[in-house]
C-alpha cells in the first residue's frame, strides 16, 4: 500500500524497527504495544488527529508493524502507514467512549489471535494515551501475559534524529524563524493578543514556499507582564500593554517535527533588572552551546549556563531543555534525556534539544531559547537564525 | 484571591462543586483526585497549557478545592483559580518528567498531610491525563487508601449547562459560523489546504467583536476525495482539486467553550449518489431535531435519523453525537452520553450536543453536522445558523 503517503523512506521505517526491537529483546519483550502517537508516527508514518480515542502500534519480533485503532480511523490508517493493508486493524465503534465496552477487549482478541497471550507484552504505562482503565482492562482480558513497562523505550530510540528527520527540522526551523518574526513585527500597545496569535497562526501553516506548516504540538504561549510569570498560560484578547513584556514561547512545525524557539518582547523601556538578566541569559546560552558538545553531558549544559548565572548573582532551578523532534499534542518534548543538572545523558551527533533556559521571575518573565543540534565536533548548531536579544518597542 | 480571571461567577462554581459532591456522595466517595483539564476549569478556573504534566484537583467533601500542581503552574493557578492562595500547590520541577521520581509521590504526600491516607479516593481511570503508571503509583504510596474508578463522574455533572455556560457557547457558535464561511468562501481549485486552514485559524482566533477566539480541542479537519473517507486526517500542502468533495469539520472556541459546525464543499458538479445522499442527510438532520425533546432519549435522536437514511436505502453504523461545552485537547466531547441507538440517556433542557451524522463512503465522505441545544419545549435549537447543504462551487 501506500508508501507514497508516509514521510520518509522504507529504508529508513526498517532502521527504526530494528533499532526497537533490539530494545525489546534487551528488555525481555516480545511484543510491544505503543500507545505514544509520536511513536506510532515514528514506527508507521500514522497520522491523524484521532490518538483521543485508543489506538496503538502492534510490534512484534519479526515482520511488519500492525497499526490498530477505530474502524473509521483504520481507513486513515490506510492513507497514512506504510504496511500492507492486512496489518491496518480497525474496531468497531461501540467500543468508542462506551460506558459497557473498552477498545483493549478488542485489541486482547488480537494479541490471543496471534498466539501472544502468554507472552511478555511491553506497554508505555507513562503516557497520555495509556490510561489506567486501559491497562486493567487489559490485564485483565490476558491473565496469563506479563505486562512489562515499557515507558518510553521507542522514545529513547528516537533520541539521535537521522539526516531525513534532521532535513524535517531544519523546514520547521525556517517556520520558526518566520512566526517569531511576525510576533516580533506585530508587538506593539493596544494590539490584542489573541489578533497577534492569530497572525503567529498564519505565518506557520502557511509555512514557508513549498514546505507547508504542520500543527504543532503546543498552542503559542504568549503571556505577557504579571501572566509571564507562569509559564503556560494561554492567551486572550486583551490589548498589550506598554511597560510591559511578553514573551513568545512558540514553534513552527513541518510533518509533525517541530524546532521551538523563543524569545521576548518588551513595550516600552525594560527595567535594568531585566536588562542584566537579559545580559546574563544570554550570555549562559552561549556557555550552553560551547558546552554542548558530544561525549559532554546533558548535565554539563545545564551547569555551564547555571555557572554564568550564578556569576550574574541569579539563582534558578529546574529543568532547562529536553530532546524534541516528532510530536503530537500535548507535548512537543520526548521526555526521554532532560537538560539539567542530575541527568546524565551522554551527548551524540544527530541529538536535537530544545535548550529552553527560561527566567521566570517574581513580575517578568523572559525567555529566549534555541533549539539546538549536537554535532560531530564543536558546540552544537543553532539551528534558527534570530538574533538573541530581549527585543525593545517603543 | 483573583476572581475576576475566572470565567464564571462564584455562585456558579459553588453550584457545581455542591453538585459533584452529591454524585461523590452516591458513590461512596470521600475525596476526588480531577485530572481531566475540563473538570479542573469547570471546578476552579484554571486554565493554561500545562496538562502535559501532572496535575489535578483535588475535591474534599468540604472547604475549597485545591489545585496542585507543577511549582511553575501553580504560579498559573494563582492567576486563573477563584481558590485563596493557600489553596493553589506547587511540587518540584525535579518531579517532571523524571525517569527516579514521580509526581504522584508529592501529591499522595498532600493527601497523607490532608489525613486522608485511609480514604476512598475516586480517581478519573479512562482519562489522557490520569496514567497507568500515575495510578500505580498513587496506589503504592497510599497503600491503606482504596482509590476507587471515578471516571466521568464530573462529567456527567457538566451535561446540563447553566445560562452562564450557553452564552459561552452561542459566541462560540458565532465564530464557528464565521470560520465554516471562511471555509466556503476560499475553498477552490489550485487552493493549497494548508493555506486554506491557515485562514481559518485566522478567523476563529481573531473571533468576532469583542468575543475574542481561543484554541478549539481540535484542530480543524479538512481532507478532500479518498482522504475524507477516513474520518480524522488534518491538512497537507496539495492543492485542491476539481471534482472533489472537502468536508469541514470545524469549531469555534470562546473561553474554552466549543460549538463544532461541519459542512462540505464540492469543487465541480458532484455525483449523483452524493446529491442523493446530501438529501436523505438534511431530511435525517431535520428529523433527529424533532426528535431531540426533552423527556426523549438520546436512541430516539439516532434512530429517527437512521429511519430516513434507511428510507433512502443507505445504511449506516456508528455513534453519531456527542456531549460538547467546555473542553482542553485532546477531544472536544465530554465523553458521557452518545447519540447512538443503544445510549438510552434522557433528554434535558440545557443538554448541548454535537449532532454528528456524518457520511464516511467509499470513495468520499459528507459531513453536514449542528451544535444543538435542548429546550423546554419543541425540538432542538441548532446554534450555529449556515445553511444546511453540500456547497458546490464551480
Amino acid at each position: 500500500m501506500p508508501i507514497e503517503h508516509a514521510p520518509f523512506s522504507k529504508a529508513e521505517y526498517d532502521r527504526r524497527i530494528a533499532k526497537t526491537r533490539k530494545a525489546m529483546a534487551a528488555a525481555g519483550i516480545d511484543v510491544l504495544f505503543v500507545t505514544d502517537p509520536s511513536n506510532q508516527a515514528w514506527l508507521t508514518g500514522y497520522d491523524g488527529w484521532s490518538f483521543y480515542v485508543h489506538q496503538g502500534v502492534i510490534l512484534g519480533m519479526e515482520g511488519e508493524p500492525i497499526w490498530w485503532g477505530r474502524h473509521m480511523d483504520a481507513l486513515g490508517g490506510l492513507r497514512t502507514c506504510w504496511m500492507s493493508k492486512d496489518n491496518i486493524r480497525g474496531y468497531a465503534d461501540h467500543y468508542v467512549q462506551s460506558t459497557i465496552r473498552h477498545p483493549m477487549q478488542d485489541l486482547a482478541g488480537h494479541i490471543r489471535a496471534f498466539g501472544l497471550d502468554a507472552a511478555r507484552i511491553g506497554v508505555e504505562m507513562e503516557n497520555y494515551y495509556y490510561s489506567a482503565k486501559a491497562h486493567d482492562v487489559l490485564g485483565k482480558e490476558l491473565p496469563d501475559a506479563t505486562l512489562v513497562d515499557a515507558t518510553a523505550l521507542v522514545n529513547w530510540q528516537r533520541l539521535i534524529k537521522s539526516d531525513e528527520e534532521i532535513a524535517f527540522i531544519r523546514k520547521a526551523a525556517r517556520i520558526s524563524e518566520k512566526i517569531v518574526q511576525t510576533a516580533i513585527d506585530r508587538a506593539a500597545p493596544g494590539v490584542r493578543k489573541n489578533d497577534l496569535v492569530a497572525d503567529i497562526f498564519h505565518a506557520g501553516i502557511t509555512g514557508v514556499g513549498d514546505d507547508w506548516g504542520d500543527y504543532p504540538a503546543i498552542v503559542p504561549l504568549t503571556p505577557s507582564g504579571l501572566d509571564a510569570t507562569a509559564a503556560h498560560l494561554t492567551w486572550n484578547g486583551a490589548p498589550m500593554k506598554k511597560g510591559e513584556a511578553t514573551f513568545f514561547e512558540l514553534s513552527g512545525c513541518y510533518r509533525r517535527y517541530h524546532a521551538p524557539l523563543c524569545r521576548t518582547v518588551y513595550l516600552g523601556t525594560p527595567p535594568q533588572e531585566m536588562r542584566d538578566a537579559e545580559q546574563a541569559q544570554i550570555e549562559g546560552i552561549s556557555a550552553g552551546l560551547e558546552a554542548a558538545r558530544a561525549g559532554n553531558r546533558t548535565s554539563d549544559i545545564a551547569n555551564a549556563f547555571l555557572d554564568v548565572l550564578a556569576r550574574h548573582g541569579i539563582e534558578r532551578e529546574g529543568r532547562m531543555g529536553y530532546p524534541i523532534g516528532l510530536s503530537y499534542p500535548p507535548d512537543w518534548g520526548e521526555r526521554t534525556a532532560s537538560i539539567r543538572t542530575e541527568d546524565k545523558t551522554i551527548l551524540q551527533p544527530g541529538m536535537v534539544f530544545h535548550f529552553m533556559p527560561a527566567l521566570w521571575m517574581d513580575s517578568w518573565g523572559l525567555e529566549t531559547t534555541e533549539t539546538i543540534l549536537i554535532i560531530e565536533n564543536g558546540p552544537a548548531e543553532a539551528l534558527c537564525n534570530v538574533e538573541r536579544k530581549l527585543f525593545v518597542k517603543d
